[in-house]
């Protein structure tokens, strides 16, 4: 069990935002969401997947939205709230917890603020071990877990509840939704058990979040250099991660569009060393990073943008035009890399045209 | 009551097209799903408002979507059933009829669909009185009938049931869904009460269709003007309706897209008898014909376009180059002209720039 206190939330938020792989939402808005909930005296506490029994029931909470609208258009904690109890009363039960299903950007952050405004515990698992813009880019579905009910919620308290044949077609008939409702929405969905969750999440990644966070601060405070200090850390963690610095670079281009629910573009650095540039795509997060025609690093690791002195993660919808930046990438736990898990978040399922190849050997 | 039978089922049909002015789909489509079910022996009874309860429950029941989907999508009559038993499921409650949203084209066909797929009356009243494109514009919005809770269902037996905080509302988010599910879905939506039909419904709009199809046939077969003979015959109905013959043309040009789920466009006749020529704006419906920088008509006026020889109504998704039109329009019943009605559905609903003109004046 962690719990939630003002004194940690930094760090907290700091490694949900390395995790958010550029996307999920700038969470400097869930961290005065939660800076706001802990100063009331409300606790939040955070509960291990082996901490839980295997009937306990638990929903996912989430905003949907393109991270772009998140910043002017902040996410309702209420409202999300009043989605997951929409979803109680559909399928008739109570959930004893909430879980993030994505531990990167806002929506690391979400399930904290419910969690303060419910009392409902947290579990430490999600369904991406990052961030991922769409619905169905889920390990969950790398078990069979049904993504139904799917509750949209807005500032009005209007209510869009699907029974979709899928999570992909979940993901298409609510991403309309979101759009209509202005670009973001509050969401409940995949009700899972303990079972499940132990089976087909990613855990202890609100734990991960909370040592990166931690890892980058220490290394400030030593004067040392905090993107090595993360790669360090991630290679020492269990499943063993690799990672490195793709690139350092100022920023040059950058073309960032609210497509259909998303923030699209791309983003092109030109190296401080040499004559070289780099080039990254993103949808919500960082696609793929390619410079003189080679591909570096690609989903589903992550690829990260952290401020080249301090650093800070920075998200999409904070870069900005001169920005000195360290492009990092860390490769995800092989449970990430099955067939199975590339089939609804590697290279292919985002309609890029390359086969996925891991970190190490690119 | 009436009873929709083989012999009078095309009549039916082909009233139901000229009350769709223009829009509402080809009711042919709803001719063979009707033809089907009466071939199978099974009965549809329509009762008219006066012979109901005013606690009577009662459902609207739809599809949405494009005219020009229609015809290559065709409405699914099981799953708008399956939508009415959502709708009951949600409320706590059984439905004792169905209703149609609207008079014209697919939509006035669908419920006599769900009549004979369920055993339940239909009730002679719509909300329109007429076809229109959107949710909101139905007269039950004079009245404070709520249009919670909508469902949408496809193919797939996807379900989207929406609280709207209002029916404008509703409309903006069920259209996006719906244009997802592939341009069309069936809907169920706005339930009511025998009392709130006799307040706010427009009455006796199906036995207003047989009546219009038989007087065209009659014509036919009498070698007289099937239009005169329509024109005449809604002059005598109570409230008397004025109509006219606005053009005589043959179609130059065409102007057809389908455009965030509803066909829009523009269509331009020649005429056969002088120099003049029209513009007939639609969305979906007919929505103004304009002549020499002369405006002629505009909603909520029927505009209706027929074969000029054999005065079969010609929905927006039938228009051909070449067609010999005759452009007709009657006037609306006073209910339908009230400042709260002309707010719903007169000219400015539809983004048109200029106030309401009844047809008589113009």
């Amino acid at each position: 069990m962690i719990e939630l206190t003002l004194n940690n939330l930094e760090n907290f938020t700091r490694g949900a935002a390395f995790l958010g792989t550029g996307g999920g939402g700038d969470p400097y808005i869930g961290k005065l969401m939660l800076k706001h909930q802990l100063e009331k005296g409300k606790i939040i506490k955070i509960l291990s997947p082996d901490e839980i029994n295997d009937n306990f029931l638990v929903c996912n909470v989430l905003s949907m939205g393109a991270p772009t609208v998140f910043v002017e258009k902040v996410p309702n904690g209420p409202a999300t709230l009043h989605g997951l109890r929409k979803v109680e009363e559909i399928i008739g039960k109570k959930f004893d917890a909430i879980m993030p299903i994505e531990a990167g950007g806002v929506n690391a952050t979400i399930p904290l603020v419910v969690s303060a405004l419910s009392g409902l515990p947290v579990i430490d698992a999600d369904g991406m071990g990052r961030a991922f813009p769409e619905l169905q880019m889920v390990t969950y579905n790398v078990g069979d877990v049904d993504i139904n009910p799917i509750v949209a919620i807005n500032d009005f308290m209007e209510t869009a509840v699907f029974k979709a044949r899928n999570s992909s077609s979940g993901e298409w008939l609510a991403r309309a939704v979101c759009v209509r409702m202005g670009g973001i929405c509050q969401m409940a969905c995949y009700p899972m058990t303990g079972k499940q969750i132990k089976d087909t999440a990613i855990h202890n990644t609100i734990k991960l979040s909370f040592d990166i966070g931690k890892k980058i601060q220490d290394a400030r405070n030593q004067k040392k250099d905090p993107t090595d200090a993360v790669i360090d850390y991630m290679k020492m963690s269990n499943p063993s991660r690799f990672g490195k610095v793709l690139f350092l670079g100022k920023v040059t281009d950058l073309l960032r569009e609210t497509v259909n629910g998303f923030t699209k573009g791309t983003l092109r650095l030109k190296s401080l060393l040499n004559e070289d540039e780099l080039l990254v795509e993103f949808q919500n997060e960082f696609l793929y990073a390619k410079s003189n025609d080679k591909i570096l690093a690609m989903v589903p690791d992550l690829i990260c943008a952290l401020d080249s002195e301090s650093g800070e993660p920075i998200t999409t919808d904070g870069l900005r035009y001169g920005q000195r930046i360290k492009i990092v990438s860390i490769s995800v736990p092989p449970v990430m890399r099955t067939k199975k898990a590339l089939d609804l978040f590697g290279p292919k399922a985002f309609g890029l045209e390359f086969n996925y190849i891991p970190l190490e050997k690119l």
